[in-house]
């Protein structure tokens, strides 16, 4: 139904996320439509992604220079490692501008379930970082989950004997939303993390 | 916040349609963890798409050899021409399996308040085959809405001076719907294209 040079790029979209098949043949048909600097550019921002980012050796987010932007500015306190599962949650954390140190991303959390040990994340190169950096505090802003409170527990653990304070980011009710419509473990955690005003 | 290779392959994502930063990003990320030659098939998909393909110079549709696989196809019938306004339509009419003849694709439907004419689409191209092929039947299968009937009307009242007969698809409640919630407007031409069982 399709010319084989769409059907083509229609397939390699409908292997992306989140993209069905209407979603790819709309795709499709816009890229059809682009400016041709446009669809060269877009092509060209994938291939280059590819290549020119890795993770960073320090603190294992991606980067396009190692160390990464983070972890070589002299001005983000070395005293503070802000742990979390993704690269992605490092952009959330960084939203907030409420990080001063850096950053380690563990590449995932504890699930016995999906056969994820501590063995299959950055933690080993954590312990390196806070035995050989002078840190002080290691936020655990792991996903407020099952696996990622398991990560913080193990983290916990782990870190303590080296002599480092150990936190945790608090569990509550979200800014902005309604109680009524909180779940009951939320608003459980909200009450036990409660705070004089 | 992000690498800047990595921000580039954002930005160029946000560029498509549907697509927010939020699912840009979750697509970059994406995009970075595929396999190698899945991010080249992608790349290359997108410019090969865009190299390759360009219209029929007979239907107008999207097509990599001219005339299109429709066209050039012995089987279909040249007495009968289906007129669409987009290329997605004719897949959406050969998914039916019930359109014999060809397509003719106008790129666009008569929208006087878009500042859109029957000179902006292929219609001169259309009435040029209508006279020079043996076309016995048009086929108008527009869209059901204003800037289509208006098309609709347009074609039928500078086609019938050639001697073709002109068609339009039924309107009326789609096959698996409620008649509850169909609106009135398509009850209406429901009842009035009703036929005899």
């Amino acid at each position: 139904m399709y010319a084989a040079p769409l059907a083509r790029l229609i397939e390699a979209l409908t292997k992306l996320p989140t993209i069905g098949p209407k979603t790819a043949q709309r795709l499709a048909y816009h890229i059809l439509r682009m400016a041709p600097q446009d669809a060269q550019a877009l092509a060209q921002a994938i291939l280059e992604a590819r290549a020119q980012t890795r993770y960073c050796s320090i603190c294992w987010n991606l980067t396009d220079i190692d160390p990464c932007a983070i972890c070589s500015n002299p001005q983000r306190t070395a005293t503070i490692i802000c742990v979390v599962e993704d690269p992605r949650d490092v952009v959330a954390m960084e939203r907030t501008r409420e990080v001063k140190g850096r950053y380690h991303v563990l590449h995932g959390a504890i699930s016995p379930l999906d056969g994820v040990g501590p063995d299959d994340l950055k933690i080993a190169e954590l312990l390196d970082r806070v035995r050989r950096e002078r840190v002080e505090e290691v936020i655990v802003a792991t996903n407020p989950r099952a696996e990622g409170e398991a990560t913080a527990l193990y983290l916990a653990k782990v870190l303590k004997p080296l002599g480092v304070k150990v936190t945790r980011i608090a569990h509550g009710v979200p800014v902005g939303a309604d109680l009524e419509y909180a779940d009951e473990v939320t608003l459980a955690k909200a009450l036990e993390g409660r705070r004089e005003i």
